[in-house]
C-alpha cells in the first residue's frame, strides 16, 4: 500500500482506455510481463479469479465433470489435422524448437487450446458406449501470440479453464454445450452482475474447428461488446481427425460428438469494465476479494486503543460469520486517504468506527455503489448480530443493484433496427444494433468492414412475430445483434 | 472403469519400476502425453494433486502469503544473470524461438523456476522497508527438459506452487525458509502419512541460486529416497543479480533477502511409492478422493432393490458428514471384481451391503490397509450415527496406521554407519546410512561415483555425542544421511 501512487484516474469519459489501464495501476489488479504483451497478475486482480474459480468449479463438478491435466507442448502436426482449425490459430502460434540445448524434430506448439491434443488422448481412452460421455475439465494457462494485447482482456497468454466432453449422439453433446453456456450465464449474472447476453454466434464468428458457437456477450462501461465466454459445439470434427471412435450398442464404429468451452482471466477485465466508474473498481460483493473495509479513526493517541479494539471486535465479527473484510489500521495513511484508496479498490461496504461511535456503540457504513453521503448510514449498532444482519443484507442490496444498474446501462444502449442505415446510425452513436438477419456471410463482412461492428450472436431470447432481414428485405428467422467489441 | 483392462500388476519384489508403471496405468492415475517425457494427469491423479492443493493453499495464506500469476514465458538474457542459477538450468531449458509466425529477436525460455522473473518484477513492487515482506505464491506448470522420465516423479512438463518472498533482513529470510520446510514436513506427516526426513542439503546438492536449501526427504518402497518438497534461503543471490534493493528506515538502499519453496506433482508419487503394496495403491485416508467405496451384493433380482436402497442411504450418511464417498452400483462387473478394482485404487474402506446385512440393518466393512480377512469386520450397525462414528474411527486409525506403517519400514532401513566401508555396506544393500560427515565437497562426489548415494540431508535431528567424520576422520558437527535416490 505504501508503494500506492497517488496517481490520478482518467475519467471515463475523457479516455476510458486509459481510465481501464489506470484503474489496474492503481489498483494492483496486474503489471506488465518483461516479454511483450504478457501481464503479471498481481495478488488482488488474482484473487478475483480465484473467486472466480471457486464458484466455476463447484459447478463444473456437480454436473459430473473431473477436472485433469494435459501437457501444454502439443506436436506441430497435431494442429494441422483439422482444417479450419490450424486456418484459425495457426497465425497465432508460439513454437518451441530448441528442448535440452538442441534443436527438436518437430516443432512444439504451446498449447493455444487443447481441443487437438484432448482428442489425441480420448482415443485412447475411448473404446464403447460404456466410457461415455467423458467429461473432463482444465485449469491451465495457454499462449495465443496476440499483436494488439490489453491486461486481461487480451494476452500473449492468459489463464482459463476448458472443458472436453465426448458423447455418443449429437443431442447429448447440444444439451452439453447449451447446459455449460447456461452456466457461465447464470455466473455472469448472480455472482459477477453482469447482464449477459446469451446466444449462437454466425457462421463467420464461430471458433476454429466448431459446429456451433454459444457466447455470452457483456455490454461494457464504454459500450463495446466482450466475449465473456464460449462453448462450442464441436460435432464430429475433431473426432473424425483424429479418429475418435466408440463402439455403439449394436457393435457398429462411430465417431464421438464433442464440446469444449471455456471461461479465462478476460473476465476480470470484463467486470472492471462493467461496474467501475471515476473513482475506481467497484467490485460485485459475490466476487470481492475484500468485501468490507473497516476503517478506524482517531485524533489522541489517548482514543487510539479504543477505537482499535472495537474495530477489532467488528471484524470478529464479520470474520467469523464468513464476510470477507479487512481492518486498515495502518498508521501511516489519514482515514481521508483509505477512503479514497478502499473506493478505488471497489470494496463494496466501509465501515467506518471513530471515538464517539465507541461511546455510541454504533458505526457508520457506505456504499461503494452510492457515492457521496446518500450511501452513509450513520448509528448502525455495533451488536453483533445486528450488525451482521445489515451488512449481509447491505452486500445482497449492492449485489442486486449492480447488476440493476449494469442491466438499465444495458438495455438504453441496445437500439432495435430494421434497416441497414439504422444499424449504421446506431453503430457511429456507439450502441449496440439488435435487428432480423438472414444475409450472408460476405454481407456479415460488408457491415464489419463498413461499421466496425461485428454480429455478437443471435441471441436466444428472440422477440416475438415476422421478421425481415435488415440486409435484405427476405424473411429473418432470428434477430442478430451487432456491436463494436474487444 | 469398463476399460479397465484386467492387467496383473507385477510384484513390487519382482520389479518395483515396472509395478509403479502397473500402478499408474491399472489405477488411471495418468497416461504419457504425447510429446516424450510429457504427463497426462487423469482425473484420479489429479483429484490427489487437488487434495494437496487445497491443504496447502490454505496454510500458504495463514502465514499471510497471497497467491498471484507471473507469466511463463522469461527472456533468456534473465536467466544468464545469476551466475550458478544458468549453470544449473540452461542444459534443461525449452526455448520458443518462433512466435506468430516470426523468428523472435530474443529467444524466450518457458519456466523452469521463476526466481529470475519475480526479481524483476520485485524490483518494480520494492521501494522501501514499507514494501516488506512481500509475500507470493503461484500454482503453475513448469519445463524442464529432462532426459530421463517417469511418470510424476521426473517429467518434461510438471505442475507445482512456487512460493518466493522477499524480506528486510537475512533473519526474517531465514526464519520464513524455515517456515515453509516445517509447513511442508507437518503435511508430509499429517496428510500424506509419509514420515520424511527434514534437513539441510549439502552445499553440492543446493539449489542453484540458493545460499541453503533445506529438504524433505523420503523413502519409498524399494529405499531409494525422493526429495519431496524444498524450501531454499536465496540470500542475496537474485536480488544482487537483478538490483532488488529497498531504502531501510535510515534511508539506505539495501537488496533484499529472499526464499523461495516450492512442492510438485511429483508428491503424487511419492504418496503411491510409499504406501502402495502388490496390490496397488493405497491412499492415506486424509488425501484419498474416495475414502469409502460401498459395493451392495445381490444375487436375485427381487433382492437388488433393497440393497441398492441400503447402499443408498449408507452414502448419503457418510456424504452429508463430508466422507468422500462412492457407491459403485454398476450392473457391468462382479463384486468380486469390484474389490479388486477398488482395492488397486487404494480406497482406505470398503462397505459391503448385501440382502442378509439390510435383514440385520448391519454392514461389513473392510480396511485396505489390512490384507484378507482379518481386516474386515462384520455387523456394523446401520444406525447413522454408530455407522458414521465408525467410519471416521476408522479413516482416523488407517491415516496412522499408514504413518506407522511407514515410520518402521524407514527407521529399519536406515544405519548408524561410522567409516566409508560401513557406509559403503548399507548403500549396497540398499538401505540409507547415517553418519557424522565434514568432509569436502570432492568426497562427497567420490562417494556419489563409488556408490550412486549422494547426501539426502543434514537431518535437522541430530544425535548427541561428539561426532568423527566418517570419511576422514577430523571431528563433524553434524550426521549427514547418505542413500540412493529418484
Amino acid at each position: 500500500m505504501s508503494n500506492y501512487p497517488d496517481r490520478v484516474i482518467t475519467s471515463q469519459s475523457q479516455d476510458f482506455n486509459a481510465w481501464y489501464l489506470d484503474v489496474i495501476a492503481n489498483a494492483e489488479l496486474a503489471d506488465y510481463g518483461p516479454v511483450r504483451g504478457t501481464m503479471v497478475i498481481r495478488p488482488y486482480g488474482y484473487a478475483i479469479w480465484e473467486a472466480i474459480q471457486e464458484f466455476l468449479n463447484v459447478k463444473f463438478k456437480e454436473t459430473g465433470h473431473s477436472n485433469m491435466y494435459f501437457p501444454q507442448f502439443i506436436p506441430y502436426s497435431f494442429i494441422e489435422k483439422e482444417a479450419s482449425h490450424v486456418e484459425g490459430f495457426s497465425p497465432e502460434l508460439a513454437l518451441v524448437t530448441i528442448g535440452g540445448g538442441k534443436e527438436l524434430e518437430e516443432k512444439l506448439v504451446v498449447r493455444p487450446t487443447s481441443e487437438t491434443i484432448v482428442n489425441h488422448m480420448f482415443t485412447q481412452w475411448i473404446h464403447s458406449y460404456r466410457d461415455l460421455p467423458l467429461m473432463v475439465n482444465q485449469w491451465a494457462n495457454v499462449t495465443r501470440w496476440e499483436m494488439r494485447t490489453k491486461p486481461f482482456i487480451r494476452t500473449l497468454e492468459f489463464l482459463w479453464q476448458e472443458g472436453h466432453t465426448a458423447h455418443a449422439t449429437p443431442e447429448e453433446a447440444e444439451n452439453e454445450a447449451i447446459q455449460m453456456i447456461n452456466i457461465y450465464t447464470k455466473f455472469a449474472y448472480e455472482q459477477a452482475a453482469i447482464p449477459v447476453i446469451a446466444g449462437r454466434k454466425s457462421r463467420v464468428e464461430t471458433f476454429a474447428g466448431a459446429s456451433k458457437t454459444y457466447t455470452i456477450e457483456a455490454m461494457m462501461g464504454d459500450r463495446k461488446a466482450l466475449q465473456a465466454g464460449t462453448s462450442h459445439n464441436l460435432g464430429q470434427n475433431f473426432s473424425r481427425a483424429f479418429g475418435t471412435q466408440f463402439t455403439d450398442e449394436n457393435g457398429q464404429r462411430l465417431h464421438v460428438w464433442q464440446t469444449s468451452w471455456a471461461i479465462s482471466t478476460r473476465f476480470v477485465g470484463g467486470i472492471i469494465m462493467t461496474h467501475g466508474d471515476d473513482a475506481g473498481l467497484m467490485l460485485p460483493p459475490r466476487l470481492a476479494p475484500i468485501q468490507v473495509i473497516i476503517i478506524p479513526i482517531w485524533k489522541k493517541d489517548a482514543e487510539k486503543m479504543e477505537v482499535l479494539n472495537a474495530a477489532s471486535s467488528v471484524k470478529e465479527v464479520l470474520q467469523t460469520a464468513g464476510v470477507q473484510v479487512k481492518l486498515d489500521d495502518s498508521d501511516l495513511r489519514t482515514p481521508g486517504w483509505k477512503f479514497n484508496f478502499w473506493e478505488m479498490k471497489g470494496v463494496p461496504l466501509r465501515i467506518e468506527i471513530g471515538p464517539r461511535d465507541v461511546s455510541s456503540r454504533s458505526v457508520v457504513i457506505s456504499r461503494r455503489d452510492i457515492p457521496g453521503k446518500q450511501g452513509k448510514v450513520f448509528g448502525i449498532s455495533m451488536e453483533p448480530s445486528i450488525l451482521l444482519a445489515y451488512v449481509k443484507d447491505k452486500l445482497d442490496e449492492i449485489q442486486s443493484s449492480l447488476l440493476g444498474q449494469a442491466t438499465s446501462f444495458r438495455d438504453s444502449n441496445i437500439v432495435d433496427v430494421s434497416s441497414y442505415d439504422e444499424l449504421k446510425l446506431a453503430i457511429s452513436q456507439g450502441k449496440w444494433a439488435r435487428g432480423p438477419w438472414s444475409a450472408s456471410d460476405e454481407d456479415e463482412l460488408k457491415v464489419k468492414e463498413e461499421t466496425g461492428a461485428t454480429i455478437r450472436c443471435f441471441p436466444f431470447q428472440q422477440p416475438q412475430g415476422i421478421k425481415t432481414c435488415l440486409m435484405t428485405g427476405n424473411p429473418a428467422e432470428e434477430v442478430a445483434i451487432f456491436a463494436k467489441s474487444y
